[in-house]
């Protein structure tokens, strides 16, 4: 901290200002997702010769956005072709840019990708539990939750330090203004410093036109709200990376995708899988499959950036060391998934004004239910009808795309009676079902990151590693971005030496 | 309170069902504000013939955005002209639209005006206190000082609970349940209930690539934030109707009045400056003038419904009774500023990671400078620089426009050091100086909400009266639409009797 506040100074919001060029050196990058494309793009600006090779027939890696026409086949799964209507689109990807994320930040302004708030914390869309005692199968607004239990808290709190209970070590002085800040944080009567509601916890009748001067909502008991534990979907503060203000590209996340492939044009080989990794002491050979004609060739190089997830790297063959090999191990990817529905009526904003966020809810691996933060009052949307992780994420995946769209609907209806007749057609993803990624993210422990992570990090002869999974912001775009500035100027000053 | 959540079903979300027709039947409509012209727009689908008389040369009473070319000339003051870049706008009317309105956004969907986030909360956002003893001058977080006092609030009440000293009717049960509770709200350390600081409260070094895990700031002190009393500057929830998700409309508030505007046409009859108002048993009379030629005129109808501000209204000639007359003055207007100031970097993007929201201050008339919630990484951008009632709004609307924009460029660079380099061009309002409004919104007390605001409500003769100032939403636009739902229907049911 200084007199301008949290140091910030060390947040990476720019990539590394290198000297020096890289010319005549060749570069191979495995894998055109973020990292490799945030590398492509800035060792190229140094003079590089860079090859992106990548399985894909498109650019992006997770970073994907299904709209109509979007095709996936989960391993050992059906096909499926997104029907969602032109304009419309669900990111079963990345969903999220928050405003700490500088580095995703960078490239979104640097090639002109429109954003918009993405609606991430709406205290007025439902909480919604099966399991909650009193509130059980209830449809609550996290504001009267957050307004009532806080309310109820500061009271009890504030006749504490009145009746002089409290061990503490406050003073008077403090005590007193201890008791302001209770009385304005939980709306307190100055009188008796009781709770008796506010109206940022809801109005029963809300104040209007004429003779409506609006009625508050009763308190919800400070009992109730004990028994019910919803008072623990929520904390003091939305946790980093989660506050306000949240973004997202208008149109649909590609767009960064979009905005890297674009720059880089034929740099990027498509439908490039690749087969084997080798090195000599003076350059790496990467052998590669094309994906629809079959044919094998090898690139040559005399470095490699590979950015392939650990979870597909660790299946590819390579000549690394058993203790590279070990490492790369050492990590667990994420099951995820994701269910997309467009619904023929906005019945959230139009029934419930529910306008973006998420309905949080115990049922059985849907998690949350999030509404759109796009197309404000238009006749359609496409919501996100589940996220789930671990076993819920497993169990789901084995349904068939069918199954999964009537196991999110059937969920659903129970929080939005309008819900299976507005529901029109679905797009799910299982990603650790998906080829080229075998998982939602990588999910280090405590002795994977002591043992294993320095080990991948420093990568090994002339191939260094990047993406998501080199970095503390495992999961986010900007673990991959960050990741790939850091390996640049190392693969830079060894080109350089 | 029912199991589907809180008891809406009395929210006002549509104009009135009215059944017949108004055919044959004239209403002279005073002002083509959001309440004239909703009442006109509404009335005119019934079959009433509606004439529509505003004083200003275009329509939209308060609602009004200045941009480019768009003029003002306060009483008594200089004229100004707005100079901002193509693009660039400042409402200095209403700015936003909240969720619970949705008076204001039946029309903004009837019309299809592109709505977008009104960044009304923003965690991020400075707060800065002159006057906050240990905190006295300095930049904080609000989510900091949210996440700290809170959990410094949720380890003290868990420790008396602990130590069993609270005088309270929970039972054991009750009591685990709360502690439970007091640990996730606070992010208390389980083993010992002590708040060591969270990641929502911001990180001294943010995790990253590499070897970044990241580095939590130090919580603030309790004591220091007691004694600050920055506390105080936010509650558990934000009140009614501040509660995410706030709207705007793209491009500018005055688009919600050129919708109205096109859809009537030449039924506005603009530059139409009431001087009289008279009744007879069977029609009301208006006597205008002209404000460009000076011509007087007269307009019959069988109905009139009044929208012009009480504050004006009670300087016309009109034969109301005295009980009426005395009843249009007991209401008085609030004096309100507002700032918009053109910047040509966004220096609180660029330098402080904030995107939009309200940075909060004690600085003296200044209240919030609040950021664009448009145009979001763009170069440059038009921020409010202050908002400021009562006796602050008057001392500083004695000033110029270019004093005013000094004052609050000097206010603005205590808190963003590129301030003043940035600064390019001003555009301030003071609503009491303000010609046909001689103030921000009206503000009743109780004693006149109990006797001059039914005799108000209830017209005299052929008069109606709508606008904010017939609502218990004063100060807002749902507050003129729903007083014109409310009065037409009354004029239809005298029309029809």
């Amino acid at each position: 901290m200084n007199a301008w506040g949290m140091g910030i100074a060390s947040r990476v919001s720019a990539p590394p200002a290198l000297s020096g060029s890289g010319k005549g050196k060749k570069v191979v990058i495995l894998g055109a997702g973020l990292a490799g494309m945030t590398a492509a793009y800035e060792l190229g600006k140094l003079g590089y010769q860079v090859d992106v090779l990548e399985a894909r027939p498109f650019a992006g890696g997770r970073c994907q956005t299904a709209r109509k026409g979007f095709t996936l086949q989960e391993l050992g799964g059906e096909a499926q072709t997104c029907r969602f209507d032109d304009g419309l689109y669900i990111n079963h990807g990345p969903w999220r840019i928050p405003l700490d994320h500088q580095s995703t930040l960078y490239y979104t302004k640097q090639f002109g990708i429109p954003l918009e708030v993405m609606v991430n914390d709406n205290d007025h869309a439902w909480v919604y539990m099966e399991d909650a005692g009193p509130f059980s199968k209830q449809r609550l607004r996290p504001a009267q939750v957050k307004a009532d239990l806080r309310g109820h808290v500061a009271e009890l709190l504030a006749k504490s330090v009145q009746a002089q209970r409290l061990d503490t070590a406050l003073t008077a002085d403090d005590q007193r203004l201890l008791l302001d800040y209770l009385a304005h944080e939980g709306a307190l009567s100055a009188q008796d410093l009781v709770y008796r509601g506010r109206n940022g916890a809801g109005y029963a009748e809300p104040p209007g036109a004429g003779l409506k001067p609006g009625r508050l909502a009763d308190p919800l008991g400070f009992r109730d709200l004990l028994a019910s534990k919803v008072g623990k979907v929520y904390s003091a503060v939305q946790e980093f990376p989660m506050h306000a203000t949240m973004f997202q590209p208008v149109g649909g996340m590609d767009r960064i995708a979009h905005g890297f492939a674009k720059r880089l044009g034929r740099t990027i080989r498509y439908g490039a899988e690749v087969q084997s990794i080798r090195q000599s002491p003076g350059q790496v050979t990467v052998t590669v499959r094309d994906a629809s004609s079959g044919a094998v060739s090898q690139v040559t190089a005399d470095y490699c950036l590979c950015t392939i997830p650990l979870s597909v790297l660790r299946t590819i063959d390579a000549d690394f060391s058993d203790g590279f090999k070990g490492a790369l191990k050492a990590v667990s990817y994420a099951p995820v998934g994701k269910i997309g529905l467009q619904m023929k009526r906005r019945f959230w904003e139009e029934d419930d004004q529910i306008y973006g966020g998420h309905v949080l809810t115990d049922l059985k691996a849907v998690n949350t239910i999030s509404l759109p933060s796009s197309g404000w009052q238009s006749k359609k949307g496409v919501l996100l009808g589940y996220y789930h992780y671990a076993l819920d994420a497993i169990e789901v995946s084995a349904l068939s795309p069918a199954e999964r769209a009537e196991f999110a609907v059937s969920a659903g209806e129970k929080i939005f009676p309008p819900y299976r007749a507005s529901f029109e057609s679905a797009f799910s993803v299982a990603w650790h079902r998906v080829k080229y990624n075998l998982g939602g993210w990588a999910e280090w422990d405590d002795a994977g990151r002591a043992q294993a992570y320095p080990t991948l990090l420093a990568g090994e002869g002339r191939v260094l590693l990047a993406g998501e999974h080199m970095s503390y912001l495992t999961g986010w775009q900007a673990g991959a971005i960050e990741s790939a500035w850091l390996q640049i100027e190392e693969l830079h000053r060894r080109a350089s030496a």
